[in-house]
């Protein structure tokens, strides 16, 4: 059995040229980063010439037998173009933090792999970069303002701006910084997230143009001055420096799959504090450029489709054509009740429990996004004949379309039939509505989301978090969009609910300002925005030979 | 009066596949990054071929008036062009922490610049970030595994290495992390330095061959155990994981000057805690892919050319054929006790006076090292023709061999004169000799740099500095070369005793082991590793258009 790198070096990629051609997309459009990336100029985006059909990945609430959301997307795509069909894929870029601590890779897997894989996971074009570099510029320059006199009169116990590193840090959690005396700036105390947790990184994937990029970073809340008025980068002076940095960062990324399917990967948003989906400019691509542009969300519907719906389909004024839902076997075992050490054994009672998380996910699209669904059923070898008809059954019973993916293992063959039924989805007449009007207050928003995406019977805020949603509505920012911090393994706000857990509330214990994304974040439980590494990191696998070829990256 | 910026946006570039056929690298050796930059492949570099003369451009002790070494290095480059000579430069990458703070580019200026200069200024081919990120990978090792159980036995209390970002923020000089609760991290006194203090970055330059990058990486030391042992990050298994970040930055990127010369802008360690020079790979390629290879070193020619001579050249084995020692007029004002701000107006008698210094740094390349010098005066449009025969004259009386060069307002042509008389001192014997041996101890190394190369009386350790000598030498690093962290404004350790000064001691407070670049370095004074931002940074006057053009960056 190879691994995921090894099979990706086992590929000979097609020059990035030669993809942007499969694609459409003019030479004089390309900016290569070495042979097989590039960044693509956006002037080429043309809204009135025909866009193709967008097509969501998403997937059951995930757990840690993984779902392949990523990898479906992809063997999906490839599929579609073995059915003849002009496709371009819009994934997310990875961080760095994953790739060194424990998750696999997220560059797909198996058969089913955007490449060169090893360049994805790592610096890639240097799109987290920049954005980190924006933001601790936000940081050095909020700081340095204080420092110099505060002629603004910024609050630095009001701060809200942290800065930001791409790895998994603990021990920048949190953290007091301007000591050692007075050359040293002011002390206080402060913190670093990882750089997708930056309101940079959802700014990039939100923004529609450079001059929409400048807006919205202007826009952005750094802290509050001492009579609790605001402090955006604006403020600072701080937007036309930040902009230099994303100047490049902000065209989207082309790269291809193992099978030669043009792949625009670009931006990663926290799926929690942020929207969790590739930028908009990306999508924008793929539509332009694939008759079908398939894409993903980041965790299960209840959270990453609902965002990319309500959040970035409405702002960029996308109308998805289809959706499919990723489940596993192995997974919904988990939701009906298995340990994960027992998964590799049949279990079909386990099977039928656990079916239930599947169908919310699916009602969820139906019947409050009125999108046509089809449930991919993502194959792993532990799967028996039995648990495989077993869901076919009761999927039947249930009226869910459902179809079998085997994509990681065939690549784009394992994707046809897949492709099949998301054709046939994408004929059929689409009526697309969000699950709230953005015009109705935050706390009827929040009420929307809880009563009719999680099935929950409402919102409880706390004395806390009431304080901030009157604030935010009085500074003006009650018509923004919410966007859910809350765990992405339960429907409900506590993880170990897993299935369709049914009578609860969810707790919002505070509110976050987003201003340059557009959103305000309401966090449930503690949301981690900077991960640690476990006790033997991925890190200490990896290796490099005198070639330069990568060794040990999953 | 046009701005750097601006002449360099005036220029119309060439396509890097052009450049790199001028230096002779064949297309399937490079790796471009945009249209007019590119990674060269450094398995092309072969020490069986032929190697070109290298030629040093050093300085007189830097003053705030500006010297123009990146500038003469450009032009002596475009001069040599002009000659018929195959030519190419070597330079460093700049950092983002002046760029966003009051330092001019780094790339040179007015008509004697590499382009992009924008590109090259920002994040570049984003070597500095893959710096930034393999430094703070390991931070993140160290600190997760005294938290996973500290199986090393590390004494978090002796941890010497820091975290970085590639920004000036004083913010993060001094910081206490690891706060918050138990699950994050262990609290402990902590700080960052700006990346290019990494010792990574010296590594990187120092580094001939990812073998020798990763037997350096190994060796670096990260602290000590309770017992006293030194622990490296061999010990923490993160080798593998930081050479998979710098697989490709290690690869030196090529560009071009504004008159098409190839130039090689890769690495660019601090000058003070570090060795101040361009990457050994970068030079490498220089010399074999052109007949005169011109490169700079950081600082006054007491700290830059030192570190140039002694270490890279020893470590490399370089041997520079002709060196270049550059001044201005309005320096030497300075150096001769002329205020900053009346160096506008002609003043024989303060140029006179500031003359030592010049004399100082020629006579320690003559005298010690033995090598062929050529004085550039670096024109500014304030000089007087007085003070241009003055300065003539004084030289001649002297027998110090000097040419004008104007390639800030000429380029190439503007240094005709100087790199004809650089390639008559080409011809000439070449007898290079370090300023001491490798294998005498570090008191007699520093002794040996204090006496014959700044003139003082000798070297004073505090107590200590004595102790980490006895240290470091009884841990076997006694054979290192020295790395002087000393102000570069005067020969002396009082950075207000500018000219020449006599009858002093060096004064070393601590010392620094770099065990991965292969040095120890020697501190004297305080030496800033995280510049701060001034009053009004120079971020705020920087901006960027619809389509992506950069305003207001120098």
């Amino acid at each position: 059995m190879f691994s995921d790198l090894e099979i990706a070096q086992s590929y000979t990629m097609k020059p990035i040229e030669e993809i942007a051609s499969v694609a459409g997309i003019d030479a004089a459009m390309l900016e290569p980063y070495g042979r097989y990336k590039a960044k693509v100029n956006f002037s080429l985006l043309d809204d009135t010439v025909p866009q193709g059909k967008l097509i969501l990945v998403t997937a059951i609430s995930p757990t840690p037998a993984g779902e392949g959301k990523t990898t479906t997307t992809i063997g999906l795509a490839d599929g579609l173009r073995r059915l003849g069909k002009k496709t371009a894929v819009a994934l997310r870029e990875p961080s760095l933090g994953p790739v060194f601590g424990m998750k696999g890779g997220a560059a797909g897997g198996g058969y089913a792999q955007v490449v060169p894989m090893e360049d994805i996971n790592l610096h890639f074009t240097g799109d987290l970069h920049a954005i980190g570099a924006a933001n601790n510029l936000l940081a050095a320059m909020l700081d340095n303002h204080i420092y110099q006199g505060n002629s603004l009169n910024i609050d630095p116990k009001s701060i809200t701006w942290r800065r930001c590193v791409d790895m998994n840090d603990r021990q920048l959690r949190a953290v007091i910084d301007g000591i050692g005396g007075t050359v040293n700036g002011v002390p206080r105390e402060d913190g670093f997230d990882i750089t997708v947790a930056s309101e940079i990184m959802a700014v990039f994937c939100l923004a529609s143009s450079v001059f929409d990029l400048k807006a919205r970073l202007g826009r952005m809340v750094v802290g509050y001055t001492y009579d609790k008025k605001p402090v955006t980068a604006g403020d600072l002076n701080a937007v036309g420096a930040m902009t230099a940095l994303l100047r490049d960062a902000i065209k989207p990324n082309l790269v291809q799959t193992l099978e030669g399917t043009p792949a625009f990967v670009h931006g990663g948003p926290f799926a929690n504090i942020a929207h969790g989906c590739n930028s908009v400019l990306a999508t924008r691509m793929a539509l332009q450029l694939g008759d079908y542009a398939v894409t993903e969300a980041g965790f299960g519907s209840d959270l990453g489709a609902e965002k990319f719906l309500d959040i970035k389909c409405r702002k960029a004024g996308f109308t998805p054509s289809a959706v499919v839902v990723v489940a596993t076997i192995r997974a919904l075992k988990m939701h009906g009740g298995k340990a994960k050490n027992e998964l590799g054994t049949e279990d079909l009672n386990a099977l039928e429990a656990g079916i239930p998380n599947l169908l919310r996910h699916v009602a969820n699209m139906v019947e409050v996004y009125h999108l046509p669904v089809v449930v991919a059923v993502n194959r792993f070898p532990t799967d028996t004949d039995n648990e495989v008809a077993l869901i076919k059954a009761l999927c039947a019973e249930r009226g869910v379309n459902v179809v079998l993916s085997d994509v990681w293992a065939k690549g784009g063959e394992g994707g046809v039939a897949l492709a099949e039924e998301v054709v046939r989805l994408c004929e059929q007449p689409s009526h697309f509505t969000f699950s709230y009007q953005e015009d109705t207050t935050l706390l009827e928003k929040l009420n929307a989301i809880v009563t009719r995406i999680y099935r929950g019977n409402g919102v409880v805020l706390t004395a806390n978090a009431q304080k901030q949603l009157k604030q935010f509505e009085d500074m003006g920012y009650g018509n923004l969009p919410i966007c859910m911090a809350k765990t992405q393994y339960s429907f409900s706000d506590d993880a170990t609910r897993l299935g369709a857990p049914e009578d609860f509330t969810i707790t919002v214990s505070s509110l976050r300002l987003s201003a340059g994304a557009g959103f305000v974040v309401a966090i449930t439980g503690n949301i981690m925005t900077m991960p640690g590494l476990p006790k033997v990191p991925s890190a200490e696998k990896i290796d490099v030979d005198e070639c330069g070829k990568i060794t040990g990256l999953f």
